[in-house]
């Protein structure tokens, strides 16, 4: 029955077609005036350029890691060099991702607009069908790596070691993956803050022009932004969450391994279920559509949320085919039966429903937090930040309650595989979420576009509708991102632990308190450095806008042209300049902290990170997303009724102020917030990379306490 | 050599004298004219006020909880109901050196402001007076209260757990400590910045009033805060620092009592070190003299400092006498020998100053982090706050590895042992340090006195100078605060899994790991609670003020006096209903966690606690510190010198940013961020009270996973 991971790979390939199929269909679709093809391609332009420019950076330091993984590996009866091929391929697919993802999102944005001039059901269909088409790019990637690779590596070793030689070759994959990943999240971050805050500061705030104006230098770098942010960004990050919910999962059966009794080797079912939610994925897209008229948002969650419950009728399924009938146990563990692992993937399902139902209500318009904070406006700028910090901080609460119950449920049902399977299943329909994710940008970008068309007041209606909605769709796709980032973040862990040979960490242990404390400080400093970054970039770009106005003759009375490539160019440069000392200290910790002081240190350290960085997370993400409706209540409608009965609406002093807050929260929920669970599996996965090398029976530490 | 112990409580006896003769001193200076004296009686009467209903809800709180203690107690080989006693006593303590503190100091505002009007010498020596009173009264009362206690218990109960029972019966006193500590800070931190915001917003802003106008209704409570928050709360807060510093060492010398040979009970040794640092800052305080145009920061840091450096060298000498010569150790732990002791000392102290210098860099004028806030201020106020939240995540940084490097050494030299001497060692000279805090809020209120009753200009730039200095000197002070609540919470952590019989806390044991994620929430979710409070409260004061400026005639043109009273009873009533639920719940959590999930579980939640605890709290304290200064490098001299050479000076929009961002940052540091350490604390002693009801050999808790 082993053969069944052969269909791995085929689903692999199979979703890539389908997401090829998508993207020619939106590439025969009409891109409209010429002035809209022009602007379309300047923002793609911008958007590739970047995206070039950014993987030359990172192609040096895939190969310089590349090189160090080669020569660590080099001996030793569970590793191998290899693990620096995988290392490139799983960098080279995270790469491959976002670039599918980029290119489709730019070619479906001006789609997009042209096709709301005929209706709202036509520009859906481009704008999901863009989304899709990146969605099912990234999880074909994903599994079609990780299925080639086992097979590869594992009809390559030989010995008792195979199974465990060929899993720690395949963490290569998950690191380039997420390396990757955080360079994009954090330099897409940049970028597009910068822009965003170049155009509305100066541009809309203190040249009065309105929002997209062609007239704009840094409006370009914006929808640039955009795309280099929220889409490509997006697409590496959860490529990483899916290869690293897989791998997590994989190496917690290698205990199952070892009790196959003739049935499935349990290690290929973590593939196995990837692939089964990558097939309801693509089921699901067919899902949706809607009437002219119809409600997009439902069409979105009947797609996304169907996918979700049949993957779960699945899961039982293939436990109930696969698994051992007798049920299997590793160690001393709990023994686990069929449908165990899909009640664990249940566990993980309704965690991931329960943190995004909470997300959504603590940023939602119309909602307690989110009026709290507009209330709060009333009295100023002061009130208004301190409130959005207050709701920030607040909304980690329960979040983490649902992560602590998910933990245990899962453990209790089957140990630390249970709390593996959860995330998996969480992710394992990854390729419509994502697909639902990414329309948003699309569906932004193309009424970015009709405004600078000069397109008639109904497209931009349409594509505002659009945009408007998807959001509840996307909040419980960030629950469970966070989720699923903490429960693979503990596998992995586990994972570790596992592969470096130490049993318990101890926190009451002084080193493994100091590695608790050191991590616990790196999601504040990370986030620092990545706001640090954004202000500065963001300084910079003001200064060439307001030098454009000041010097270009004609450009606010529209007969001259602003020269917007600078203005990409300074996003850019700043972004990939800024990008690497974050990123890189990411790497270097787990590194140095594990051959200096070693693992039960490192498992500190990495504990501490966990714990931390999904807290900052949420506080950031939610803060950030608040603030922005919290400007969001005064500008739609009549405006926000205050408890005293009084009106706040646009242009009010409580409306100002909500802006500075929106502005606050930008850092937080586009750059930092989103950055810090890559960060945490990032940090562990390079620390199950080095695990075997700095296992307790064949190292001793640099620094011996 | 035993009887020695009998020196503790004596020592605590002539601390309190020396205390009293302080404020007989002080009370004897002269107050002034008749409108002073008003003035000072109002302040006076709404600080008293203040801590008499305060002290009325705490009772019935001290009550319930010593019935549970009691009831909780009255079985078990090393418990006993007198638990109880000693959670009252500590309770109660606590409550006395607020209230002395509180007394002395708003005598001493007043006699502040009259001595000003001879020179800045004599209004040094009131200043600091009233600080010594209260520092002395804090020490003295701890070590009295415990050296009793000890004294008391050791004789009554006998047997093989005799020792055992004792310091068991002793957490009972740390603990009513820590509880009253929490509530004072909390509910001190709430009074203290609504009335400020209301007396800032309206009176200052609306109003146009100048500070500390006696027309602003708001004033009173104003200046009330200022002893309520700054001098109250701070010494209940060093009152259950130095307590649980002593007992968190004593709790880790028990091993070493086993082998006692003939020569001093180890046991005793910690407060032995806690009276020595007594009777140096005692000696201290002399040293505290200024010349008229001499500079008071010198005669502070004289004071200061040479108390610390003679404790040093103190406590080798207190070692090498009465430590066994030929060393001692815990099971399989290191040799601790004389000299080790001395060491770890010597860590702790030079940690503590490093904090203090790191923080000072962050939060002072002129340094690099201040002026990076100044710089973005001139871009508004979204990137000022942006700014200030950057430099307060970074800050954390280096503090970090602060800890992370004395607790390693301090473990490599004594083990954890080590640790906890470290942190009794940053602490055994209090009393001085915190005459030099609670100095800081008497000369305030005596600029305030000034102000308000119309004195001559060189009064107020004689107390303005008083006030200015000393910071310094309490940026080192809180370097000790922060470091020694790590390194105390770390020995009470120990002392905990020690007395609940728990040999390792493991964090990939899943419990464990949802108590880490549980309790790394708590302090976002205090903070958040805090932080509403004080916006609710601050509300409410706002409307107050507006309401008396527009229904009492002739208020703005002096004819008719405010209503005070009324202000100083709605911060009040909000400080004291809203400081009840997260202090409560900082109770409730590990007695619901360790009951229903047993020690382990427990273990984590510390664990977390601890960690995100110390990291918010830095982050929260030093982001406050850098607006609040950032916003004084505009007010001071010509303002602030931008990087494209303009100024930027009081009354700009540079500064008006800044203004936003200080009152931000005001329930950062004054609310949330000093209520953190102790959070930390309470919770880990908590835990230590109930560790040996919840033991695994007797208990098996609730719900067992």
């Amino acid at each position: 029955m082993d053969q069944l991971i052969y269909a791995v790979p085929a689903v692999g390939v199979l979703s890539l077609l389908f997401a090829f199929w998508k993207a020619s269909w939106v590439s025969k679709q009409e891109a409209g005036t010429d002035e809209m093809k022009e602007i379309g391609r300047r923002i793609q332009e911008g958007a590739m350029a970047f995206l070039a420019r950014e993987y030359k950076v990172l192609a040096i330091f895939v190969v310089v890691v590349a090189g160090l993984l080669a020569a660590a590996n080099m001996s030793g009866d569970t590793q191998s060099p290899l693990i620096a091929v995988a290392f490139i391929l799983g960098a080279i697919a995270s790469g491959l991702a976002g670039y599918f993802g980029m290119k489709v999102a730019t070619n479906a944005n001006v789609r997009t607009t042209h096709a709301a001039k005929t209706g709202l059901s036509p520009a859906l269909q481009v704008a999901f069908s863009g989304g899709a088409v990146m969605g099912m790019s990234v999880v074909g990637l994903a599994i079609l790596g990780l299925g080639g690779l086992y097979i590869l590596f594992s009809g390559m070793f030989s010995g008792d070691n195979a199974l465990l030689t060929t899993l720690n070759v395949m963490t290569g994959f998950s690191m380039g993956a997420s390396s990757i990943a955080l360079f994009a999240r954090v330099g897409g971050g940049i970028y597009t803050k910068a822009a965003d805050v170049g155009a509305d500061l100066v541009g809309k705030v203190e040249a009065g022009l309105p929002e997209d104006d062609p007239r704009n230098p840094a409006v370009i770098a914006d929808n640039v932004g955009d795309n280099v942010g929220d889409v490509a960004g997006m697409g590496a990050d959860l490529f990483e969450s899916f290869v690293g919910a897989i791998i997590g999962a994989m190496v917690l059966s290698l205990g199952f391994a070892a009790v196959k009794d003739g049935d499935l080797n349990p290690v290929i079912l973590p593939l196995l279920i990837a692939a089964a939610g990558t097939v309801c994925s693509m089921i699901g897209t067919f899902a949706v559509k809607t009437k002219e008229g119809g409600n997009p948002q439902h069409a979105l969650d009947t797609g996304a949320f169907g996918a979700a419950g049949v993957m779960a009728l699945v899961t039982f399924g293939l436990a109930k085919w696969l698994w051992p009938v007798a049920g299997t146990q590793v160690g001393s563990g709990p023994v686990v039966l069929w449908w165990h692992v899909g009640a664990a993937t249940v566990i993980g399902l309704a965690v991931g429903v329960a943190i995004g139902l909470i997300t959504s209500y603590y940023c939602s318009m119309g909602k307690g937090p989110v009026d709290s904070i507009a209330e709060q406006s009333k009295t100023g700028t002061a009130t208004n930040i301190i409130a959005g910090l207050g709701v920030g901080m607040q909304s980690t609460a329960l979040p983490i309650v649902m992560i602590c119950v998910g933990v245990v449920a899962a453990d209790a049902v089957a140990g630390l595989y249970g709390v593996a399977i959860a995330a998996l299943g969480m992710l394992s329909t990854t390729g419509i979420q994502l697909a639902v994710d990414a329309y948003g940008p699309i569906a932004d970008n193309a009424g970015g576009i009709a405004e600078m068309s000069h397109q008639e007041e109904v497209v931009r209606e349409r594509t505002d509708k659009l945009d408007a909605v998807g959001n509840t769709t996307a909040a419980i796709g960030k629950g469970f991102a966070i989720g699923s980032a903490a429960m693979t973040a503990l596998a992995l862990f586990a994972a570790f632990m596992q592969q470096s040979g130490i049993a318990v960490i101890d926190v009451s242990s002084p080193l493994v308190m100091a590695g608790l404390f050191i991590g616990g400080m790196m999601p504040f400093l990370f986030s620092s450095m990545a706001m640090k970054a954004v202000g500065a970039a963001a300084m910079e770009m003001i200064e060439e806008v307001r030098r454009q106005f000041r010097e270009i003759d004609g450009l606010l009375e529209g007969t001259a042209a602003p020269d917007t490539a600078k203005c990409v160019d300074i996003s850019t440069s700043a972004a990939l300049k800024k990008m690497m000392v974050p990123g890189g200290m990411a790497i270097v910790t787990p590194v140095v902290v594990g051959f200096c002081f070693g693992p039960e240190a490192l498992g500190g350290v990495l504990a501490g990170v966990l714990v931390s960085g999904v807290l900052m997370a949420i506080f950031m993400s939610n803060a950030g997303g608040a603030w922005d409706n919290a400007k969001k209540t005064f500008e739609s409608g009549d405006g926000f009724k205050f408890e005293d009965g009084s009106m706040g609406s646009k242009g009010s002093d409580a409306h100002a102020a909500s802006v500075v807050g929106d502005t606050v929260g930008d850092p937080f929920k586009d750059t930092a917030g989103p950055s810090l669970n890559i960060l945490v599996k990032l940090m562990t996965v390079v620390a199950l990379v080095i695990a075997p090398l700095i296992a307790s029976d064949v190292f001793t530490p640099f620094l011996n306490f």
